[in-house]
This record gives C-alpha cells, sequence and structure tokens, in this order.
C-alpha cells in the first residue's frame, strides 16, 4: 500500500489529506508530486476561499518515506531532483496559493510535515503533536530551501535545536515560539479547526485574498534578500554553477551509515 | 461629541490620551491628524525624555470611527488620501519620534489602535486587555503600509491569524508573540507603568537616545528592504504608477456590505 | 586576580569557561582577547564536534569590567578601539565558529554576557538566571554592531525594555521571547546540557557542519540587508569616513558621570 495526497472539495472549501496508512503519513516520492498537483488544481478553482490541511488517522506526518531513500540518496543528481523538484514543487505549489491555509495537526509532525505546515498560514496543533526534524541523525542535512523555510516559519532558536541537536518538541514550545497559532486539547482540535474555518468562509473573500496575497508578497520580499537560490550559494559556494554541490555529500559515509543504520533499526556510528 | 488626541506635557514626560467618549476612543479622520501633530510637537520638545501613552476611559482604542466611513470609503482617490495621508502622517510621526514611547493598554486595541501601538516600544497590558483586527469582516484588507506594520510588530503568525481569520487575541496571547513588553492585573496595570516611566526619566537621555536611534535605524535597514512602497508595490502590482491601485477595491460590493451591515448591526453577506 | 577564558578540549568537545573570580566573571579587556584567540583554536581543530560555553562559580557573565572603564572610555580613540577590536573580536570569532555552540546560562547573564550568549546556538538556563543590558544607567549606549545582535537574539520587544527602559528579565521571560531554548530547574541544568551535548556528539558531523553553516549563511544574508557597518552607519551618520563618530560621546557629562557613581556605588544624576 502506497500513500497519497487527498483532495475534496467541500463548497468553498478545499480539503487536503496526508494519508500514508501504516507510516503515519510519510510522504513518498509521488506524494510530493501530488502534494503540487493538489495546489495547482486549488489555484485554478477560483470558487475556493479556505484550504483545510491535515494527516489520516492521528498523525500530521512523520517526515520522508525513509524506505525509498536507498532508491536516489546516494547519487547527486538523483538527489538533487527529488530536492528541487519533487519536494520544493510541492512546497512552492502550497507557498503560491492565495487561499487562507490552516494546517490541524495531531501526532508526528516531523521533517517533510513540518515543511508542509511551515507553508500554512493557520496552524492548529493538539497538545500531545511532536515536532521536529532529528535528519542529522541519519546522516545528512535539511535541503537548503527547507532549512530556510522553515527556520523562517519555527524561528531561529527552534530551528537551531531541531538542526544542530536533533531536540523535538511539543505543541506548548511550539506556540511559545510563534510557530502555532494555537493549542488544544486532543478532543477539541476539530471543533476549533472546523469554528476557524467557519469563520474564514464568511468573511468578505476580496479582503482576505488581499491579505494572503499581502503576506505572499511580504516573504517575497524578503525572498529579494533571502532567495532560495542565494540560500543555497551561500551555504553551498558555487551552487549557481554547479546545482549538484549541495547534494554532493550523496555518497557520504555517514549519508549511507545514517540512513543503512535506520533502516535496520540500529544506532547509526558517525 | 467628536474625538480628540490630547497631549499633556510634565515635566520631561509627554502624556498622550486618545479620547473618543462612547466610542472606545475609535480614531476619526480628526484624530489622525491630530496624532501627527502631537508627535510633531514633541520632536520640537528637546527637553522631553519619554512619552506615555494611552486611552481615556478604560480602553486604549476600538478602532477607526466606522461611522464615517461611507463619507469617503467607497471613492478611491479619497480612500487613498484616508490612508495615506491621515491615517499613515499620524504613524508615520510616532515612528519619526526620537524617545520611549510607552503604550498602557487596558480594554480593547483593535485595529487602528492595534497600529497606534505597533508604533510604541514598551508595551503594557492589563490581562483583560483585547487585541485584533478583524477588518474582513468589514468588507475590506488592511492598507499595504498598516499590514506591513502590524505583521513586524505582532509577527506573521498572529498577523495572519488577524488578518485572515479574524481572531482576536487576549494579553497573555500577545506577550507570547512578543508584542506586548509585560502583562499585569487591570489594578496593577497604572503603577506599573509609572514605575517604568520612572525608571527611563532617571537614566541617562544621551543614551536613551542614542538607543532609541539604533531601533530606529535597524528598522530604516529592514525598510531599505521592505519599503512602505514596496509592500504596496508588490502588494498591488503598479501601485508606482499610479497609487489609486491598492484602493481600486473602493467601491467593490463586498466593501459597501461590509460596512452597511456593520452600520445597520446585522450581519454581512459576502 | 584577573579574569580568564579557560579552554579545555574534552574528547570531540570544546569546553570554555568565563572565570573573573569575585566579579560575577566579568569580562576585562584581556578576556575579551583570550576569548577571540579561544575560538579562533578551535576553528583550527577539525576533531571537535561541538563547544559547551559556562561561567564559574554560579554565574554566566555580570557585564564588562567597570573597574576599567576609567581607564579608557572616555577618549573616543580608545573607546573605539576596544569595541571594534576587542569587544568585537571576541564576539566575531564565536560567529565564525561552525560547530554547534552551547550555553549554560546560571546567575547574572547581562550585558557582556547577553552578547556572548547571543553568539551561541543552544541556550540553556536555570530557572533563576537574569538578563539584561542596563547599561543606560552608566551613562552610555551599546555599541552599535553588539546592539544588532542583541535585538536580534533576544527580539526587538525585549531588546527595547532592556535598553530603553533598563529592564532585567528572568528566564522564563526570555525562553519565550525565544532566546533560550530551554529552562531547567538550577539542580537540573547541568545534567540537561551534558545530555545535549551527548546527542550533539552523536550526530553526523558533516551534517551538523553543513546546518551550522546553514544558520551562518542565513545570518550572512540578513548581513546582507543589516551589515555591521551599515548599522553604524545609520545609528551615526558620517561612521563610515570618520569610525569615532558613534564614539563621539567618550568625554559626555553623562558617561563620566554614570560610570563614576557606579564605581563610587552612589546613583547617577542625568
Amino acid at each position: 500500500m502506497t500513500g497519497h495526497i487527498r483532495y475534496h472539495r467541500d463548497g468553498a472549501l478545499g480539503r487536503v489529506t496526508l494519508e500514508h496508512p501504516g507510516k503515519f503519513n510519510a510522504i513518498s516520492r509521488s506524494m510530493w508530486r501530488e502534494l503540487r498537483a493538489v495546489f495547482v488544481a486549488i489555484a485554478h478553482d477560483t470558487a475556493l476561499r479556505c484550504v483545510w490541511v491535515q494527516g489520516a488517522d492521528g498523525h500530521f506526518c512523520a517526515g520522508g518515506d525513509i524506505a525509498q531513500y536507498p532508491d536516489f540518496r546516494f547519487d547527486p543528481q538523483a538527489l538533487h531532483d527529488f530536492h528541487e523538484i519533487d519536494v520544493w514543487g510541492g512546497l512552492q505549489a502550497m507557498l503560491d496559493c492565495d487561499l487562507p491555509i490552516l494546517a490541524q495537526i495531531e501526532g508526528n509532525c516531523m521533517g517533510a510535515g513540518l515543511e508542509i505546515a511551515s507553508c500554512c498560514d493557520l496552524r492548529y496543533a493538539a497538545s500531545t503533536a511532536r515536532f521536529g526534524a532529528p535528519i542529522a541523525r541519519l546522516g545528512f542535512p535539511m535541503a537548503p530551501r527547507e532549512a530556510a523555510l522553515v527556520a523562517a516559519a519555527v524561528g531561529h532558536t527552534t530551528a537551531r535545536a531541531m538542526l544542530l541537536a536533533a531536540q523535538v518538541f511539543d505543541a506548548q514550545h511550539m506556540a511559545h515560539s510563534n510557530f502555532l497559532t494555537g493549542v488544544l486539547a486532543h478532543d477539541d482540535l476539530q471543533a476549533h479547526c472546523q469554528s476557524v474555518v467557519d469563520t474564514v468562509l464568511g468573511l468578505s473573500p476580496m479582503a482576505t485574498r488581499a491579505h494572503k496575497n499581502g503576506f505572499r508578497a511580504l516573504n517575497r520580499l524578503e525572498a529579494q534578500v533571502k532567495p532560495a537560490c542565494v540560500a543555497t550559494e551561500l551555504i553551498a559556494p558555487g551552487a549557481v554553477q554547479d546545482p549538484l554541490i549541495p547534494y554532493a555529500y550523496a555518497d557520504h559515509a555517514e549519508h549511507r551509515e545514517g540512513i543503512t543504520a535506520f533502516l535496520a533499526k540500529r544506532k547509526p556510528q558517525f
């Protein structure tokens, strides 16, 4: 059984569900492509007023689908294409959306899940949800554009703890770090999200699109200073001329060890 | 009875009071002009060391004076002049002040009140105060420069919830979002503000002006990247050549419906 | 007895201790130079994976060594050299470090201590720690680059309260302001820091250096917009041509009064 990004239109509301049974909705390659397709479809549907993103079966998303990683991660070109085409394609389609996007977050919100949530406007989580990106345990760094996206959304202090020290945080911490809009008791989360969505649906769509485009414009202003290509270039000098430079670690022994150890359910030795 | 911005000089302290009886100090057009005049006067008074802003009668400010809106909001040129000359004139005069400005916030701090508080340095609120800008209920978006100002002060997560979902927040939330410097029990607020003002008045004025100018310089640095005109241009492409573009919504049916419904005390239909 | 920056290498961990007995580890001129030397040595030691900074004897650092100030603060050139060569030399060496730096913070974390902590990635404090920079009581402003560094780390709302109103904050406030990564009971702090360090030491060093360089690159991106020289120039126009302009206050009566009063243990009169 493989995962899917489910889409369901419910009047002026678009419902997006991350679904990968048995894997806490880990995002596979094909799911990143489906995520892009869903948000491209949303962009063409002018009757929509709001988008609601959630995970299936009590989790938001546990990260990437690590079982697939040996297929493509150890070759620089394949690794580049995964991050720059599949992953960023999905995330950029979300960032291009000119409607309010609400994320309802339960359970694990890790790695890829944190990146997807970072593209949403209104983030409500159950008090039991957990957030992190402990990928240095897997022997590789977050891709430059993705790291810049997450650092902006969770704040530099929390991002440093997540990436440099593999720390995992609870919902209360993520509310204090201003990543979450609100934290609810698990049993109240769904009703609270419904109530916020109902409010959004009752607002002036003209004003709401203007507001969302305003936030996107403010982010584009930051992007003039911190464009993804510049982030990539600075983190990995030379990347503009040779886009594989940020992914030159593909064949690195620590990268192989991290992923191999994870799949073998043993502790990695770095 | 119409509102006023009251100014009283008390030694080295300038006291500014937002006062509009019966309207929770809603800011009328003439009050925006008075706000500018007061802060221009403060700029020329070199013996001042501190400014203390508060609202009269238990509220900071409930927003704009909506009763006046039918007079000018439905014409693009008049709407432009209101936002770019009257409103921004008052806010810019506050931003130009090189003294510490303390805001004492009780009751409602909404819309225009939130914008005025965003121009202050030290923000103390009663635990019962409420913050928001639910103007999409009124059928129109916050003007670009004002939205950029508020988003910088309250943070993007809270600003998105306020503007995209008409959410209203309590003082505790606004402290966690780092908008407020402190939250006090209602009965302790006045004394706490007095104590902070006393401390400010006892510091080296040379050092304090240097510090305030430092913060203003850091903001001007951001303004080189996120200048108001660029924000306006990006949110409403073409605005540099045609400044009415951001206000082309003046005659929009949702704008008329929102304001008309509010004044008729009925729910708007968008 | 004069202070020192102690350095001890413990396997892949570099341990840095701020130590100035009887002065809560106040940083003297020679300690700023030693701080630079220690971090230059760390930069050349490729076997290191993590750096752990703490203060001796229950305090992080109470600020600068004010007893030395009459020796050099009242002459613009000497004051310039102190801030731009000694102080910034130490801070820049910390900012250049491509390893995760953990700060363990107990007791006072004031002025120079706050600046040193601002150069760390992971900041854990005892719940009893105190944070501030009430230097306007001493009759002088924080130097431009140092103020920009602190404002970015503690956030503008808290920085304004610290510098404009001499406010001192507890650890809980500094966690909410997203300066601290975590707050621990005093007796749990050491063990918690050890556990985070152990985690960092077990991660992929390749991934960790890539992450740290990523954060440094994001900061360099900001520095393209908010470079220290531009901050200095804007805060003190003309400083690029005449670098003494920001330090022209050296002989100012308030500066002399603030430091003299402090050393005489009396209240300054500004």
